[in-house]
């Protein structure tokens, strides 16, 4: 079913997110943000009355008790939602985005793509069976500076690329946490709902798709020590990784959720044979280039000196901080704009990771598990 | 007329910022980023065409072509506006937002508060007849770190309060612009819209008003040097102040709209007997604790040390940046507040900066252009 | 007597810096750094006991009970010291310099230049007559990136000069202290010692001098407010003042001795019609230049983008921090190079501070103390 | 022969280091800068009149045309050297320092140890049988801030180690150098004269040795992948190293020679269950302290909070800041100290890196490489 869009924000339908879980309300925030999408209805925990609750304090239309109900009765209805968004933990990913696709509606799903690979690559058969648009919300490639670097590399500008220091350094499970006591923590640490990886699929991946976004290249192999510090704990909450790319690079990926005194410290450089770049998640305005022989310059979101790509991410003049929210808001403005365009029968333009992006990611953590699992082994992407 | 808002978004109604003006897409943003209230109506500019091709690419449910209209129409409606916001040039401000107050509409309305001293001093009169609420959007205090600031003052953490430095630096009228290029620029520059004041009422007002927020004290008096520095320009884009805080404390007050380089560099220091804070717009997740005979202390937005007011004020877990237009929502949720208690017949909490901030502001402007009139004499405020 | 120099370090003797004064030390390692000189006599302190047993620490070849008697025998040496440096409380600048000078031996000596005007105005006569080399040891005109800042403005590169911000803020002087355990703080505070001015002559003059060396024009009039925040003292401990420069540049200057948290924050920003400079003493290898409407650049100590001026007074490479000694040597090495010049009966080339800026910085405390007991009135310079 | 150094500065000598060679210089300032010691003598340079030149340009007392010379003349003087400094290419430190120590002359020797394994093996012995001083000058352990990281990690205040990052690097050997030009760079890219390895040995050894110095453990294993990306480089330029630590630490060290932009960006963090550490080299006077679930604190050199270790290799009030000279010299502080001890027949306290640190740098690069070779396998340490 095709649904007229023009003229009108478009209906989202949002799958987990409920109350206690971050994730959920910088979905909503993120997809409203552009005044062009408003979430209607909820599936919003898998507990009843918390579903309920939540979907009545952001004020919804339409509350489920569960996904499958929402499916089928969304699509159902005339002025159903026009995309759902999976916000669950991983191992729900592919059951929820599985249940609206085969509804025919469209899917925007949290990271990474499933709980295990053959889940993934199940997805993948989903999607692309029903050819409906699926995101991935890999969000921090939404900031302006992300894809100005992106821009800047594609245009030759640091000349041949060769070394990469990319990291995701967190502490919020630097201790043995209760579980009843922290919602978001409590699946991320479970084998059965996070899947194979602990740090390393949790945020390793988003430093993977990081720094392959930007680079616009690919790890060609890779050698893992991945490590459990926390006593206890089941999956990983630390890795050190050892990167070859393809065409050359070389590089280091380092990620912890155990790093005493660090929030959410994404970071990324890339030094290439004629120029350097760096940038920070914690400082997200604001991209180093470093080119040889030269002071370095201080490139800002909202500047006049950017690419048309870095340009077009930003919404504010130079000096008005953007943050988290509005960079997530790039990717949603980027599937709205898809969407509308299927509406019309025109073709996707992109902008936002895909599935395949999703199937990389996951086969990025199955090789860094197996990789350190084997003693640090070198093992090709 | 008292309206039920109980269980629904509240309905804004939004008076210039069409487009090409900057702060009409931040007003829609921000006003609408919690989910508690959505722009359905507006007057979006003088310009007929301009005002119904702005709302139709906002998808708002009405578009009038002149704000009277729009206060009277939207007055008569069951389902009207709420709430009216003012995103006009300053010389506009006191008409538009009396139209809406008479028609028994509160009002948020931008900075500074009118064209000029008569015109604040008539609106704060208004206000006051009416009862309803009105805010002014001095936006820089709703940044989490602001209001840990103020706080933190609050309690005595600094000591006596000895000296302050607040800057707000940009260059955006270094040269002298093409009005038809620029529209934001072109009626700033113009003592017929703007009002006395140049860069001492666009950015200045802002400065003093964060000082006075955060510090808790008043400027008692004030040595101004204004000045025009691109040729041709009548209204000042440079002042240096020197300022004698009530209880004794000193400072100064720079601010420019030629500092070649700034963009939008508003930042403040305040130094008392037992601590230092130090904070910069730019930066805003970050508020430096300088504690006597102690390391600095770096406090972050979203962080566990903070006050229950720095607490409030953010959105998302330390270490995911929130910018400027989570700043100016923070003023938005408190002015929804306050709006769902009134209607149910609740007083007032504020948390937002009022019609006497407001007429205050205009004093400071006032003094600052007369004491630099008269070569850089004292003058209280 | 002119004595041969060449092929042989000089030979410096220092008047005060004995144990506990930490200027003391500065000299003896600043003056020797590059290998031209030697400290080899001291007159250290006026107490002959720590005089000698200073002497003996640093294995000083002669120590004198008095500045008197080392003048006498040190000038009627075959081998004497070819140059002396006075690091005594301001009220002995003028009667050791003199007792120096008047037997033919040059100066460096320590900042504010003398204790009162007159006195000032004597050793300027003095200076004239004798004809030796008199320097004054505005120590932080020797940080490359000041030389190079100044370089850029003389090349026109920030075009018309707009604004200056500059400011040193200290608080090792918040709370009343001991003078016995205080020895450094001890005559600062005592008009007897320091003479008219506290923070004012004692940073305030270096604020001063740097911005004048940098910007390459002088403040023409000011606005000064000067502050006793410490219950008890007889000096300033705080000044704000507005500036006025010739040539029409218009700006800010603040110092602090109480601003809780601050180190030795000097720092200066100046803003032209074409660019921006900034430059802060406790990160100096940096400095950061705002070209209009291009990134900000980052210029580094050692860097090969440097002219000629900010590459001769750097010693090593870029990235190997050079600091505050490092700094005071480039003084050191242009005094040294013009005693050389001197004895080979060369024209002086200078590059340090002369008895003309000492004159002007006591022009500019004596200015700002009048200013400020005046209520806060203009005067001119 | 044991003379008296009692009331006098050490007397020292220089094997390499003349003109062109940035290391001489630094050396000389280095030790000369507490007052404690004096160059005296020199054999410069392997061009006999490069070295006299240089040693004239110094003033020193004493050139010879050969190191052999001079360790047999300085041996026979009654005045002779104290103690001799090693700064040429590293295959000749081995024979340098032997010759220097067979005569009973202490030794201070440049980085790494030696040009072989095998060299290294026997210099430990050499040393081992004279009984004398040897000193490597790993100079970044100098630094305040590292001594205090190192105390504050001795005392338990980060809880136990989890993971480090720490990485070094340069962009100066970015390009294909014409040997003629840059004589530094001639011989560290050469085989015969640097060894086994180039970035790995010339700067890595620097990283491993700061991060074991803080730490307090050693490196157990090792997985290197060293790559030479400048074509036709016979060793490496650019290392990503992932370690394990004894006690269970995991990390990276990352170092270049190629990483454009960067200047000599060493830094390092160090993260515990209870606190996390971060300081870098190019901002040396700061060390970032970050406690679990507290603000981050910035500890300063010469600041009032750090312990014992930290304030005294601190030479000034904190906001002077102190650099890479000041660093060096803190080692030759400790040297001078246990050179005169030893006068005195007391044992020696050390404070500085030794002969054994020296052998364990070169098991490191052995180990590297070695690895590196072999694909990327693990190697123990």
């Amino acid at each position: 079913m095709k649904r007229n869009m023009d003229g009108r924000r478009l209906r989202a339908g949002l799958v987990g997110g409920g109350r206690g879980a971050f994730i959920g309300a910088v979905h909503r925030m993120a997809v409203e943000l552009d005044g062009e999408a408003e979430v209607v209805a909820g599936a919003l925990s898998a507990d009843p009355q918390t579903a309920r609750a939540s979907a009545a304090a952001w004020h919804l239309q339409r509350s489920y008790d569960s996904y499958q109900e929402m499916a089928r009765a969304e699509a159902a209805r005339a002025d159903g939602i026009d995309f759902a968004i999976v916000a669950t933990p991983n191992h729900l990913h592919y059951p929820v985005a599985r249940a609206f696709l085969e509804k025919g509606i469209p899917v925007v799903c949290d990271k990474p793509l499933a709980h295990s690979l053959p889940d993934a690559e199940a997805l993948v058969q989903v999607v692309e069976r029903t050819g409906l648009l699926f995101a991935l919300t890999h969000n921090y490639t939404g900031y302006p500076m992300v894809r100005e670097a992106r821009e800047r590399i594609r245009r030759g500008e640091i000349g041949e690329l060769r070394k990469v220091v990319v990291e995701y350094h967190q502490d919020w499970l630097k201790d043995a946490l209760d579980p009843a006591a922290n919602k978001q923590a409590a699946w991320r640490v479970d084998p059965n709902r996070a899947g194979m990886g602990g740090c390393i699929a949790d945020i390793g991946s988003h430093a993977q798709h990081l720094l392959e976004y930007i680079a616009g290249r690919k790890i060609a192999s890779l050698c893992a020590d991945l490590t459990r510090f926390v006593p206890g704990r089941l999956l990983d909450d630390d890795a050190n990784i050892l990167l070859r790319l393809e065409g050359g690079g070389k590089g280091t990926l380092s990620c912890s959720q155990v790093a005493c005194g660090e929030e959410n410290a994404l970071g990324i450089r890339i030094y290439g044979s004629k120029a350097g770049l760096e940038w920070h998640q914690q400082e997200p305005n604001t991209l180093l280039l470093k080119p040889a022989g030269e002071p370095w310059r201080r490139l800002r979101t909202g500047g006049s000196q950017l690419s048309a790509e870095g340009q077009q991410a930003a919404r504010l003049p130079a000096g008005h901080p953007e943050g988290y929210l509005e960079a997530f808001a790039v990717l949603y403005r980027a599937v709205i704009a898809d969407l509308r365009r299927a509406a019309n029968g025109q073709g996707a333009q992109g902008g936002y990771p895909t599935v395949h992006d999703g199937l990389r990611g996951m086969r990025f953590i199955a090789a860094a598990v197996e990789s350190s699992a084997q003693g640090g082994r070198w093992f090709d992407l």
